[in-house]
């Protein structure tokens, strides 16, 4: 049952401004106003205050208010999240960790660096480069998006197929749980006593705590980088290369695929020197020393002429290579040009399923009679289709979102995953009944009722109610919104 | 308040007899004698019964008896744990998985194996080389331990430094909930949906359900591996060697330590032709290409030598390498020649503080007048201090375990963890109150409430009371034992 808030939007306000400095609580629309969406701005709503408090303290305090007044509390880091996971609630506070912005160490010796939740992804990197090291996730908004952000959607980005997922690249973390409470989870070697509660917190969306701190690894950067670009005259060829390159023994850095819609968008845009007439093209880049690399590079290239390939280029340089990237990295705002609108789905599927996945894919295309551009970490079955589509025109949007919703589904029956690294939130809320039965559903169901008992945090993302629930609920004509974080 | 169970043994025997082939229930004390502790043989206890199942279905009709019956169940592996996490109790069940020994699929184009949870370690990679693959973990134990095992504690190994804990290998979990439910956690793509209960359920000891199948990930195996030994005249130089390579920016497969008393040991058993006059010893290993390993070799070998190595040595070819290795991988039994006994310890410290602990251990060392030899994975600070002592000497083993406690709790104060990679069953419960606030244990109950509200599996291992429940237990002088899996 939900929660009744037991103050008023200014008492609460009142309330935050004696323990906040009162320029950083937000009480009018207007102000209000950059907040009401993330980057999936299709899903909209006003929050009831948004804070910005610039201290472990502080955290606490906001969230003791928020604990005691009964009022759901919604973490935000720079806002760029693609599924709506940071969506505000006209009755929530929007806890923003903007203020977080600091570097706290960077140690060359133990190759980690401790920061707050507001730094921006790429600032880690940018502040190690100086000591050769560099933080590896790499996601598109890497120069916008934080870390605390990238924590709470478990980030991936072009280079997680050799470097791991955020998971995979943080230590230990901080958090203020809904009580208030201080507690560190992980800790700084690789192993820590206790369950997981670390990897239990990336990817949770807000739904267990809020992030104060991040203690990130750092990695060596690589001597040098190259880019080879390989174009098919057929996805299914491009499909089965990638299979090929990785069955081989070989870690490509990325290995990226794109479509013929998105390669002809791409170089209409970004002159990357892309071959038009391809059908499918991939962007292998391999990282390591300068030997290393000449010699993965030189057997990745037969091996995809093997293959099929009816072209090869490879980056010669530092200029040729961020070329080759330009177009693949300018894929999606290319693709939008296509199109008055377009949809960017997230979903992964085994590698070995590529083409079968790719094929289906154009059959609800022609069904849907929507065009579908293919944008995609196809090294590691991550897919990013965009159904390009016309919000104009009455119920495309609607199409769309079952096109989208098909996509979902393909993934789950081909034993992939209906987020590759955007995550859940509202977006995808329904197709979680596709990948999990309710019996899996109760144990993620009992893991929120461990942290946040009354769904305080983040409410109505992440997991659905249970579909048994669901159906009492609808049999006893009880109205209350189709989602729920804490209770079932 | 501890269950009582509401059946007698033979019933119980009699029970599983209906459902699981007669001769895999073990009832008699003879036959159960071989369980009665895993490889941190101090502790023993015999079991109320022992299965052994083969098929999932069995599993969970086990775990519905034992549900039904109140009676708790311990997964039992290879029994080779070195923290008792494996010990039987009277009152429970022994659910050996050793029957699920088979390699259900190696499938070289997503690079992943499923296998059931009795396979051993070092079968995997086996069964995979064929296709230029392996499995990355690598415990001491891996011709014996099972991969079932390796996930309950998250075992690491030599190659951890570079490849990653068991939680960073693995993808997906089939798992037996304490009430007979299968569910699957974790997916085939390197994200999932929804809260990683995968990870969750990595190195969580039994305590949250019975794993029957595990997808792991392999990798491409190095064409050539090569290792340089090292010597130092110090222990101190040592250890800032090992922060001074990889703060350099090299990720060596393997950096192992030994100290003089190791060295020694090692040398009059192995033969490796370890200097025995040094202080310290590093073993550093370097795989990758041909090329690659040339020239990382090169400077981890001359960049030892500025920081202060007495003398080096590179293998150039697998016997020189596998020589240099058997020392190591026979340092534990050679120490055990130095001393009727040892106790093998297990923490992990942040790399910067090697040098300090070291100094710190070995002042431990004088005030218990006990010996201490050092081995340890130093690349990532997992230490293994060996505590030689005399158990027909009365008092010494308890001195044993005091000293034992005080290095964990020394690795706690420098910021590094209770465990590295051997767990913490019984042998290290009391120390997690070092490293954890009753808050952060708090949680740790309410995810264990989650899986087992009743507290039936593996009850009185790694997780322990809070403080404040056995201070007011204490104060009622409630009899109750001092460790706790589920309630508090």
């Amino acid at each position: 049952m939900k929660q009744q808030p037991l103050i008023s939007k200014s008492a609460l306000a009142q309330r935050f401004r004696e323990v906040i400095n009162p320029a950083f609580v937000i009480e009018d629309s207007e102000t209000q106003k950059p907040y009401e969406c993330d980057g999936l701005s299709v899903y909209t709503e006003m929050p009831l205050l948004v804070v910005l408090p610039d201290t472990v303290a502080q955290v606490q305090e906001v969230m003791r208010i928020c604990h005691h007044y009964q009022v759901p509390v919604i973490a935000r880091g720079a806002g760029t999240g693609l599924c709506a996971g940071a969506m505000p609630s006209p009755d929530a506070v929007v806890l923003s960790l903007a203020r977080f912005n600091r570097i706290l160490e960077i140690d060359p010796r133990s190759r980690t660096a401790r920061v707050q939740p507001g730094v921006r992804n790429l600032a880690i990197s940018e502040a190690a480069s100086e000591q050769g090291l560099y933080y590896g996730p790499d996601p598109s908004s890497q120069i916008a998006c934080t870390i605390g952000g990238n924590v709470a959607e478990n980030s991936g980005g072009v280079h997680c197929l050799k470097y791991g997922l955020t998971v995979h690249n943080i230590l230990e973390l901080e958090m203020i749980t809904v009580e208030g409470e201080r507690v560190v989870v992980g800790s700084q070697g690789l192993d820590s006593a206790g369950y997981d509660l670390m990897a239990l917190m990336t990817g949770s969306e807000g739904l267990l705590g809020v992030v104060t701190e991040v203690r990130v690894r750092l990695l060596p950067t690589p001597e040098v980088a190259q880019v080879v670009m390989v174009a098919f005259d057929s996805v299914q060829k491009a499909g089965d290369a990638v299979g090929g390159i990785i069955a081989e023994g070989i870690i490509p850095a990325g290995l990226e695929m794109m479509d013929g819609y998105a390669i002809q968008a791409a170089e209409a845009f970004a002159k990357a020197g892309y071959p038009v007439e391809a059908e499918a093209l991939l962007l292998c880049e391999v990282d390591g020393t300068r030997e290393e690399v000449e010699e993965h590079l030189a057997r990745v290239e037969s091996l995809f002429v093997e293959l099929g390939a009816i072209a090869t280029r490879v980056s010669h340089n530092e200029e040729e290579r961020a070329l080759l990237w330009k177009g693949r990295k300018s894929a999606f705002p290319a693709v939008g040009r296509l199109s008055p609108d377009y949809y960017c789905m997230d979903g992964t599927i085994p590698r070995g399923q590529l083409t079968h996945v790719l094929t289906e894919m154009q059959k609800l295309s022609d069904h849907y009679g929507l065009r579908v551009a293919n944008v995609f970490h196809a090294g590691d079955g991550n897919l990013h289709p965009l159904i390009l589509f016309d919000a104009n025109v009455p119920g495309e949007l609607e199409k769309t979102e079952e096109f989208g919703a098909r996509i979902l589904e393909l993934c789950v029956e081909v034993g992939g995953c209906i987020t590759g690294e955007h995550g859940v939130g509202v977006e995808k809320i329904r197709q979680m009944h596709s990948q999990f039965n309710d019996q899996e559903l109760s144990l993620f169901h009992a893991i929120k009722h461990a942290f946040d008992p009354r769904g305080s945090l983040n409410p109505g993302k992440g997991i659905p109610v249970l579909k048994r629930c669901q159906e009492y609920r609808s049999l006893d004509h009880i109205d209350e919104p189709s989602t729920a974080g804490g209770t079932h």
